[in-house]
């Protein structure tokens, strides 16, 4: 079977073709158009299709991940890293311009997709439950139970990155204080490196970023921590407790029996292994023996990995 | 089908003789020994069967309820609520002291045979994902996906009520902090009444307990808040907020069709109206269309209806 799958992330469009277990036989990446709304990047996706992979290809099916809550009908709800989205009848709007039956469009939460490709062919492997977690811009979850991708009334289930961990917390984009999503991911720890930072003019964190708050990141921080700098260190810490709040609460509720993380996060794994000293101290004594936590083995196709073989199976299965 | 049911609360011992669907053709209520660990529980429960229901009762199955975390072979994991238990295989303590084979006994936490229970013939029926949360002196969880209790890897599942929602909250009896069981559960209750009490003299409250603070419960609360007591009526909204943000939490994770609310809150109304709202509020918008937050049918009996349809489903699987 061939698979042509997409991965809309907020920054980049991740397209390839790909085999009906996930294999990778052609790949390639586009930004995000900034403006356009869903029409720019059903566009987008239509110039990958035709000019990169030649007008002919023909596939068997096409898988699309989107980052933001989607339907079973392929309708996606205000995805928040898209201005101006709103509701979108996303497959509809790809069946026209690509001229490809809905019917054999198939599209997915970039999370949930990412998840399905760990438990097929990562680190999740036929574990049961399966809770992945992708930490980057910001906090996506997919739960595999008995080896299903666990989607709730709509499909929706698996929010995780708005789980409200502390209610002083900073304001999430949802509107909320304190989800997981404002405290653990890229923003959460730009804003607590800065105010350890801001103490601390001795950091090497100061030279990292040449004094330019905006050349601050994770990966500054990671690269300070290694470095032995104790600011970075301290947000490290800061970053891994909070983590550890997090998982705790993700087993105390799956009893899982794998949590994959992934996004940039899992390159850091130091953090990885403070977090999981964190979450098995503090869940539940017979949940937390049963936990193993891993890094995902996929960083950047895990979306269009599992955007193929859940467009894959899901043909197999209507037929 | 005849399944004598058991429910072994912290407080009392429930027992029943039941059919396969949880009609209840007898009810007994029994407190539970203080001491003498599980040996004199299941003493208890052989005492009911033969001296209440007649030692000649002759049943098909034997369903059992436990307020802690119990294993897929019916082994209970140090249960918070009964002193000094530790690790006790259950299943094989009732099979002797009964003389009854193990092999027709179905061991289950208190929580999972509720939802069971208001899934089956409750409040909660046919909804997908159907959540349970009994709160009480504790609270407890049980998830229903596709109709089928969320287990997890060992049978741990579900454990909601120690989902941290606040790190600086008071302390849990898991050992963490701010866990939603000690938030608003019935010592967070008091604990929150207390402090608002002690700074408002005028209160009802304070006639209600007589100046007593072992008098203090959340039926107090109640009672002064529906007098239109402010201070009780503050208490009122402060949980409430709190249970926004849990039951928000709730219904980020899972996408529930329904959310049923048992054990002693669900008596008070005005309750879980204001926790609805917030609630509602403050989950993501697609999703918190799609739930209904409603009370729990049973309050008393959930348990010992759950366990008799757990045992009668698991005969009629194993047959």
């Amino acid at each position: 079977m061939r698979i042509f799958s997409v991965d809309i992330g907020g920054t980049n469009i991740k397209a390839g073709l790909l085999d009906e277990v996930g294999n990778i036989y052609d790949y390639v990446e586009h930004p995000t158009p900034e403006s356009g709304g869903p029409e720019a990047v059903a566009s987008t996706i239509l110039f990958i299709k035709d000019n990169i992979f030649g007008s002919d290809c023909a596939v068997d099916g096409v898988g699309v991940g989107v980052a933001g809550p989607v339907d079973s009908d392929g309708v996606v709800y205000s995805p928040p890293n898209f201005r101006g989205w709103g509701i979108i009848d996303l497959k509809s709007l790809l069946a026209e311009l690509l001229e490809y039956p809905p019917s054999r469009i198939f599209v997915g939460n970039d999370a949930s997709l990412a998840a399905l490709a760990e438990f097929v062919r990562g680190n999740g492997k036929k574990a049961n439950p399966m809770v992945m977690i992708t930490i980057g811009t910001g906090i996506g979850g997919g739960i595999l139970i008995d080896g299903k991708l666990l989607a709730g009334k709509s499909g929706f289930a698996g929010e995780l990155g708005h789980m409200v961990i502390d209610p002083d917390g900073p304001r999430c984009g949802c509107g909320r204080r304190g989800c997981a999503e404002a405290l653990i991911a890229h923003k959460g720890i730009v804003r607590t490196a800065w105010e350890v930072l801001r103490k601390d003019k001795g950091s090497i964190m100061w030279s990292l970023i040449e004094g330019r708050f905006d050349r601050l990141t994770p990966k500054v921080v990671q690269q300070a921590a290694s470095l032995g700098d104790p600011a970075a260190n301290k947000v490290l810490d800061i970053i891994a407790r909070r983590m550890g709040t997090f998982l705790a609460n993700v087993i105390n509720i799956f009893n899982p029996e794998k949590i994959v993380i992934g996004g940039g996060i899992a390159l850091w794994s130091d953090m990885i292994k403070k977090a999981r000293i964190y979450a098995v101290r503090h869940a539940l004594k017979p949940l937390s023996d049963d936990v193993r936590i891993v890094r995902a083995r996929y960083i950047k196709m895990a979306g269009v990995v599992g955007a193929a073989i859940f467009a894959a199976s899901s043909l197999t299965h209507s037929r």
